[in-house]
C-alpha cells in the first residue's frame, strides 16, 4: 500500500531541536495561556527547529479533549510558520487517536505524534494497523513514538520500517531508552534520508547526533533550550567537545527532575514538576501546578529545584 | 475527610455475578444495538445479579465518547431497575474520567468502576486523589478495578482501606491475578460488611467465593452466564463440590480465548474476539467485529472456537 | 522416552504439608546442627508429611556445596524413614545441578526438587533437557520447582505434563503464585492419580487444597507447623471452616514477614530472616543469624516480630 | 572503611578492549584446551588489552567449579604476564563467591569480576556488604559487573560509588544497558581518574569510548577482535569517523546472534552459539558445543551464521 507522497510532507523535514513543550496550568488548574504564549517564544527565540504540543511533557495525559485543542490553537496563533508545529495524539486505540488527529489537522498543525495503542496490549501488527487507520483517516505526517515506559509496548524496528517504506510514518521519536535498538535505526536509516530518526534522550544527545540521531526531543529543553541548542549546532560543526561539555552541563541540571519526594507522587510528577518548577523560577511560566491527579512541587523541594538552577548558573542566588 | 452515607448507595450493595458486557459491532465498526439489547436480555435471563457495562471486556479501550454514551444509553433503557448497572470510566487521568462519569451518572448508571490512572505512573497517594476528585464532582457510588496489567500500577491494600474508609469507594474489583492479596482484602474485609471484594477471575471463582469473596466479574460469563451462576448459587448452598465441577467445566470452555493467532494479533484481541465468536456462534450478537486496531478471528479461528463450543455442550455438532 | 517406573519412586508419593526446612546458622556461619536436628523433631512431630531440604526457605543459594552436604547428612540421620525426605538442587546449569542430585542421593535423600536453569534464561525446550539429563544422571525422583520470582522463567503447564508423561519427573512443586494457571495443573492432573500438584503457597493453602492439590509446602510451617497440619486435615475431613479459619489465623502471623527494613535488607531477607526470629523466639533454634550477604533483623524488628508472635498467641507476653 | 591500596591494583588498571573469552568445548562437553589456546592467542595477537575469562560469554553459568579452574589455569599459562586476566565468579551469594575468588587468586588471576548476589534479590546495601565480604576475604581488585538482565538487580550509581570509594571495587563492567545512567558514571568518574568505566555494550562502543568510557567487554569481540581494537584506536586517536564505520560493520555482524531458532532455544544460546559458530567456521575452534542445558546450533543455522560471515567479509564464500 505504497502512497503518495504528502503534499504536506514534501516540504516537510522534522529535524533539529524540537521540544516537547510544557503546559502551563493557571491555580485552578485552567491552562495559562499567557504563560504558554510567553514559554512558545522563549523556545522559538532559542532557536529550536520545532515544538512538539501535547507531548508526554506536556502532561497530555491529563487534558481534555478542549484543554488540548486551546493549547493547539494556541500555538497555531502564536507558532504558526516560524517552525514546524507537531501535536502528539495520546489516547488508547484508533478511532479516539483520530479524534486528536483531526483537531490538530483543523487547528493547523504540520504534523502528527502517534503512539502504540495501549491498555489493550496490541500486537505489531496492530500497531501497524492502527498507524494506516490513522494516517488514512486524516492525512497529516505522522511520527511514531515509541515510549513502552508509558504504553507498555515497543515498537519493533521491523513495525517501523513496514510503516517508513510504505508511506504511513516519516520518522520516528524513540523515548524507549534502548540505545542498541536506536543504532540499529540509524544504521537502516542511512538509506533513507528522508527518514527524521530523533531521540527523546535528554542525558546523552550528544552521542545519538554523533552517530547519526537527525535530532531530539528533550523535555529538559523547556527549561534551557540554548544549551540544546548549542549541543546541535556544535555537533553540526563537529566540535565534539563542546557538545559533550554542553551535554555534561544539562546531564547535572537533570537533577531537578529527581527533587520530588517519591512517598508523596510518581516519577513522573517529581520529573515534570521539576521542569515546570525551574520554568516557574526562570519567570517562562506563573506557576508549577501540575495536571489532576499529579502532585505539585511542595516549598521544600522547590528550594531543592532552585538551588540546583543556582548551582547550574541559571538563576541569580 | 468521611462522608455521609450516599442516598444511591443505601440501598446499593455490589455482589453475585456482574458479567462486564460485551459490546457488538457491526461490521461497519458502529455499535450494534439489536445485539447489545438482546444480549443484555439474556444476560438477566440467565440471572446475573448486576451488569457491569464499558469494562475491559467491553474494549472500552477502543470506544469514543459518544460511542460510550450510546452504549449506557441503552442498557439504561433496557435493564434499568431490573439489576443494578455499573459503567466503566476507563481514562488516563482524574479530569477525563469525570467527564466518563458525568456522562454515566446522567444517562443513569447505578455506580462506577474506575482503574488508577495510567500512562503517567501515578503513586499511591496520586491515586487516592484521583479516586477523591472523581467521588467529590460526581457522586455515584465508587467500585475502584484493580488490573495492573492494563493500567502499570496495583491498588495496595493501604489504599484500598484508605478510601474504603473514608467512604470513597463502596467495593473493589480485583483484576491483577495476585490471590494471595486477594486473601488479604477478603480477611481485612471482614470487619467492612457493606465493602463489596469482588474478584474478576474467571478460572478459580468457586475457590474465592468459598474464601468470602462477594462476586465475580467474568468475562467469559457472556459466553455463559448460566455456568457462573451456578457456581455462585452452589456457593451460596454450601454445594462446594458442584461448585467445583462447573468451574471445572468452565476453565476448559476458556481455550476459547487462545485460538487466535498471536502472530497476527495481540493475547486481548485473541481473548475477547474467542468470547466474541463464541456469542456470535451461540446466535446472542451479529459478527465478531473487534474495536479497531484489534483483529477479528478469521475463518479457521473461528472453527476452533466451534470446535470447543460443541465438545462443551454449547452447540449442537 | 519413557522411563521403566523408578523402583524408589513406586513407593514415593509427596503429598501433605513438606515444610521447607529453615537452615540455623551459629553467630560464626557455621550450620547449627543442634539446632537443625531440634527443628526437624518438632516438624516430625507436628506431624508434617515429609520435609524439604535445601529449599529457598532454606537460604540455599547461600550455601556452599559442603555445607549443603552436612545438612542433608543430618536430615538423613535425623529423620530417615520417618518421613520422605526431599533436596533442593538449586543452581543455574544442568552439570552443576547433578552435583547437587548426586550429592543429595548419597546422603539418602528420597527425591529431588529441581527449578529451571537460571543467569542463562533458557527456552522451555531447554529446560526439558535440563531435566532430562538430570533423571538419567541420578535416577532419583524429581519434583519440578516453578519458582519464577527467583529463576526468571516459569514451567509452562506443556513442559509439565511433556516430563510428567514420559517419566522424568513425579510432580511439582509451584510457587509462581499463578493460582489461575495452577487450577489448570490440577484439572489436567485428574487424569494423572500419580503425579503431585504441590502448592509453594502459605496464604491460601486451604482454597488450593479445596481444589485438589496434593498438598503444600509453605515456608512459615518452620514456624507454626501445626497449623498446617490442621488445615491439611480439616480439609481432608471436609471441614471448609476449620480449614479457613485457621488459613486465616495463619495469614495474619504471616506479618513477620514484614518486620525488616526494606531500606537496610531484601525482601527475601526480610521475611526468611522473620521466619527465623519467630523460630528462635519460639525455642526452636539459637539464633537469626542469615546467609551471607542477608541482613539479620536487628533488636527493633525481632520486637516487632515477638509482639505478632504474642498478638497470634504463639508466645507468652 | 577506607582500605590501604593494592600492591595489586597499584600496578593494575584495566581498560580498552578487553574480550570476555567464550569456552570451547570437545564434542563430549568437556573443556577443549587447545581450543582455548589458539583463542587466547589469536585475542592478545589482536591487539586486545586484556582477558575476561569465566564471563557470561564463557557460558559460566553452566560450568562446574573444576572446569571453571580450568580454563582459569590454562589461561594464566597462556596468556600470564602480556595481558591483565580477569576472573568472573559467578554465582548466588557471599561464600560461594569467595570460593571462586580464591580459586581464581590461586591460579594467578590479575582481578575479578562479581555480580551483585542473586536468587535471594538482595537490597543495594545487602549487595555492598557482598562485595565487601568479598574484598576481605580475597585480596585482588575487583571490578563490580552490573548484569541486571541475568540477576535481576541494578547496581545503582550510589552503590558504585560507595563501593569505590571505600577502595573495595576497582571499576564496572556495566552490561545494564542502560546509557543514560552509564553516562552519570562516566560524568561522576571525571573526578576518580583510576577508576575503570567498562561497557559491555557490542553496538555502541564508538559512542561510549568517545563519551569517556574507559574501555569495552564486547562478546562478539572473541569473532573480530580487530574490529573491536580498531574502534578502540580510532577513538583514542580522535578520528570518529573511523569508528563509527567500524562500529557499524560490526553492528551488522551482530546478527549472528539472532540465528538460532527461538523456539528451540533461549536468547543467551542463540547469541552466544551465534559467536561460538562463527569461531568454529573461522577455524579458532573446533567446536560450536553449548554448556548444558544450552542448544547448539544445527546445520541450518550454521548455513545462516556462515552466509553472514560471508557477507561481512569475515569468510570465503
Amino acid at each position: 500500500m505504497r502512497k503518495e507522497p504528502f503534499v504536506t510532507s514534501a516540504s516537510f523535514v522534522l529535524k533539529g531541536i524540537v521540544p516537547p513543550v510544557a503546559t502551563p496550568f493557571t491555580e485552578s488548574h485552567d491552562i495559562d495561556i499567557p504563560s504558554l504564549e510567553r514559554l512558545i517564544d522563549f523556545q522559538i527565540d532559542a532557536g529550536v527547529h520545532g515544538l512538539f504540543m501535547l507531548g508526554s511533557t506536556s502532561e497530555t495525559a491529563t487534558l481534555t479533549f478542549a484543554k488540548r485543542v486551546r493549547i493547539l490553537e494556541t500555538a497555531a496563533r502564536k507558532a504558526k510558520g516560524r517552525v514546524p508545529l507537531m501535536a502528539g495524539t495520546m489516547d488508547m486505540a484508533t478511532e479516539r487517536v483520530i479524534e486528536h488527529a483531526r483537531a490538530a489537522k483543523d487547528a493547523g498543525m504540520d504534523g502528527l505524534v502517534v503512539t502504540a495503542p495501549y491498555y489493550i496490549r496490541p500486537s505489531q501488527s496492530e500497531i501497524i494497523e492502527h498507524f494506516r487507520a490513522i494516517r488514512e483517516a486524516v492525512g497529516l505526517p505522522i511520527v511514531a513514538y515509541d515510549i513502552p515506559g508509558a504504553v507498555q509496548t515497543k515498537l519493533t524496528r521491523e513495525t517501523v520500517w513496514t510503516l517508513a517504506d510504505e508511506g504511513t510514518i516519516v520518522g520516528i521519536k524513540d523515548s524507549s531508552g534502548d540505545e542498541a535498538n536506536f543504532r540499529g535505526l540509524l544504521i537502516e536509516a542511512q538509506s533513507r534520508p528522508h527518514f527524521s530518526v530523533m531521540t527523546g534522550s535528554e542525558l546523552i544527545i550528544d552521542s545519538l547526533l554523533i552517530a547519526g540521531a537527525t535530532g531530539s526531543v528533550p523535555g529538559i529543553a523547556n527549561v534551557d533550550p540554548h544549551g540544546f541548542v548549542k549541543i546541535y549546532d556544535a555537533v553540526q560543526a563537529g566540535d565534539y567537545e563542546t557538545a559533550k561539555s554542553e551535554q555534561d552541563r544539562l546531564y547535572k541540571l537533570f537533577a531537578i527532575t529527581r527533587c520530588g519526594d517519591l512517598a508523596r507522587m510518581g516519577w513522573t510528577a517529581s520529573a515534570l514538576g521539576g521542569f515546570k518548577t525551574a520554568m516557574m523560577l526562570r519567570g517562562m511560566i506563573a506557576t508549577n501546578v501540575m495536571g489532576r491527579p499529579m502532585t505539585r512541587l511542595n516549598d521544600a523541594e522547590v528550594a531543592k529545584v532552585r538551588s540546583i538552577l543556582v548551582e547550574g548558573g541559571l538563576l541569580d542566588a
